[in-house]
């Protein structure tokens, strides 16, 4: 399996990009691949020399870079050369089969969408994340690609996350909320109630109805689906709040006693470890016709490893091949609301 | 001030409200009354005899209740005398100067909304939440008044809010952040775009643009402005997590070591007791023509009582003027957009 990755990508790229790909190579089989997208000097100059560990590394030339903060269309269009666009053209013309980046989200989800076109019976592709659960990992999609969302794309992010969190997380028939402001079906904007009845009239779905915002932590269903504003605030005040209650919880302990802090440190990061989103590789673009990963532009090596053994994961329980199959048999949400 | 309760709204009504209007009672001064409404019989039988402690608490006879998970607008239509309707129409017929439920929210915003009339110059009201984080009191505006919300809307909603963080929570030239997926101008839907506009042609507002879901921890800034929808979600997330959270620690501590466990107990307390969202005292309806408290299903007395000082303060502080005349002296958002 050839698998690209945004050198380029990412706030500590491209140290932590070269060092999860070095990572990660043990973990791959003889035919795997991995190549690495941007400019070739900056590139090669954080590589071991050739013939040492870099093994089945190679580069690939990608002279320009697209900003983290950077709009994504307007530097799309100016950077065709950018390691994204370059990425999105490897993956288009079948010359690698995954792509990897830790960069600017929006300009991977415009050119990955692009140029990977859609999976046959997808009207728009979605980002779909884990979060770890006292109750096991919850799949939520979308957070963030789409934000003009419509009920054929809300079902189909149902139908989408629902495969993979069957087949990739081993899930066996996993509970999909609708995201709304009250259980009951009546509850919610006109998005979700049109939504929610497509849902409801797909028997393959293993629908519960409406789910809160409490719900994503309290093991009320392993499949959250939102459109991608509400997804994307979820994501980034989940994340906040978690450090935030953390570094609460430090500073107090450290005004108490500093002996009971440091006795706390070991549990703490047990629960760190229990809980570590980087476990599951980021977020998969959902819908695209290949394989493309997005991780959190604060990604270290060990997230970047973890990302290229999902893509892995991704193409070898052919995830899409499943996703194609499951709309075809279905009449539920066919025609586009 | 004659402030009225609801005594059957909340998942421990009527103990817990009762329980609520007599704790408040050494809090008011002489000319204040609180009248608790629902059916006499089931209120009069919590309430201690006549002469003892009850001093200026009075029942005002409402037969009917509305469930906490009723239809809304079905449910007042109809049961006209059930408590949320009948504490409606007192505050209507000026009887009443605040009412306070912890009841079916969709209920109570219905009939304030309908009963009350809107300030001059506000065009829907929105439920105001005070969020306690490590930099300060953070005011999010709306968390579910209002989920077909118009830029207009989101625009008063920070002129709204902005007033009510100066002037009950004292802060001095509060920041406000609308919420959006990036801190750029071009990030967010339509609607965050348009209000955007409209913030920023109010020079009489500190607004600093948009925000993130991670900013509302961040200090960042002390209002943040959304829809309905999305603010129901964050109010509902954060709530659990921060629950969750707490829960997992102490399962962690429990399997480290029980001596350790409770040690941490005085600490978790301490973070419980400086992040206590009760302190707050519920919810306020801004822009209706009177003081609205709306309360947690789940409120104890401790709640009661703070929403009942609450709306002292709102009353005192004449926060309602004050909107008037902060609306009534710009031109920004003047035309229904």
């Amino acid at each position: 399996m050839r698998i690209a990755l945004d050198a380029m990508g990412g706030d500590d790229a491209p140290e932590q990009i070269v060092a999860g790909a070095i990572e990660a190579i043990e973990h791959l089989s003889s035919d795997d691949e991995l190549i690495l997208v941007g400019p070739e000097e900056t590139v090669e100059a954080h590589l071991p020399p050739a013939g040492s560990r870099r093994g089945k590394i190679s580069v690939f030339h990608a002279p320009d870079v697209i900003g983290m903060d950077a709009a994504p269309i307007e530097s799309l269009r100016k950077k065709p050369k950018s390691s994204i666009a370059v990425l999105a053209k490897l993956a288009k013309r079948g010359q690698v089969d995954a792509v990897i980046s830790a960069g600017n989200t929006g300009a991977c989800v415009a050119a990955f969408q692009m140029r990977m076109r859609n999976l046959p019976g997808v009207v728009r592709p979605g980002i779909a994340v884990v979060f770890p659960t006292p109750d096991g990992p919850v799949t939520i999609c979308d957070v963030g690609a789409n934000i003009a969302c419509k009920p054929i794309h809300l079902y189909q992010y149902g139908a989408m996350a629902s495969v993979y969190s069957k087949n990739l997380l081993g899930i066996e028939n996993p509970r999909v909320g609708l995201m709304s402001i009250g259980s009951e079906d009546a509850k919610g904007n006109e998005l979700v109630k049109k939504a929610l009845e497509m849902m409801k009239s797909d028997s393959n779905m293993n629908f519960v109805g409406n789910v809160e915002g409490k719900d994503i932590f309290s093991g009320a269903c392993e499949v959250v689906i939102t459109e991608g504003f509400v997804g994307n605030v979820i994501l980034k005040l989940t994340e906040s709040l978690v450090d935030g209650l953390f570094r609460a919880i430090r500073d107090e302990l450290m005004e108490e006693k500093l002996q009971l802090a440091m006795e706390f440190k070991p549990v703490m990061k047990r629960i760190y470890t229990k809980y570590d989103y980087s476990e599951y590789g980021g977020a998969l673009l959902l819908g695209v016709n290949g394989t493309a990963v997005i991780c959190h532009g604060s990604s270290q090596s060990k997230m970047i490893k973890n990302a290229i053994l999902a893509s892995k994961r991704f193409d070898t329980k052919k995830i899409n091949d499943r996703i194609v199959e499951y709309l075809s048999g279905t009449s539920a949400g066919t025609t586009d609301e």
